[in-house]
């Protein structure tokens, strides 16, 4: 397993994400996304719309680094936000369209290293840890 | 003027975005962030919690080259999506923090291309300009 019981409740509840790329130029990108976490691989799945035509599977080609955010806010201010952040190495990969609307291709994201805040009920503040 | 009326009406209805950065040695990061648009310069000005010991803000002084991203869903599927992403590069600057919780110290960014998704009522899908 790749991603533990707090971060896998933390993502299982947040439908949308946002995924940041760069280009071959070093310039990033960042795009909303929906996306599964691959209990077989331990990987979080990145589909979409005419993925394999879009920038960030190209990306993705030449830069493998990514990172993914899931994020809300339960409060006020920085106290009141929560999010986790998965820094990882991304390749394509194909599957079966969970739709129609969806692509076959996708990015697939082996995780390293995760930024939290307050996603463990039990350690509010910064979560950091090294996979 | 930098945006145009669509884009700032766009980006005026929405209290926070997205914000990737480049760290020294290539990896992305994305954190969410409350921004303004500073109509003096032109720019999109990013305050936070303790900016300026925060690892966005040093991954600017290597990679300048930054993106920010403001999103909604207003339907179902990629269709009912909007977002409006603003490529540009970012400097530090100072200003008066708007409240005492926030750092005087910001990430500026001077934007220089825009692609959008469903932002302009007249023109749905894609939306790309150069500045």
């Amino acid at each position: 397993m790749s991603l533990n019981e707090i971060e896998l409740g933390y993502l299982g509840v947040h439908p949308r994400g946002h995924l940041a790329t760069v280009s071959p130029n070093g310039t990033p990108q960042v795009k909303p996304v929906g996306f599964e976490y691959n209990a077989e691989f331990g990987t979080i799945d990145i589909a979409g719309y005419e993925m394999a035509a879009s920038a960030k599977y190209r990306n993705i080609a030449e830069h493998p680094s990514v990172a993914f955010m899931v994020e809300d806010a339960i409060g006020v201010g920085a106290q009141g936000m929560r999010f986790l952040e998965i820094r990882g190495l991304a390749e394509p990969a194909v599957t079966e369209a969970a739709d129609a609307h969806l692509s076959p291709h996708i990015i697939r994201i082996r995780p390293q290293r995760i930024v939290g805040w307050n996603v463990d009920p039990q350690r509010p503040g910064t979560y950091r840890r090294t996979l």
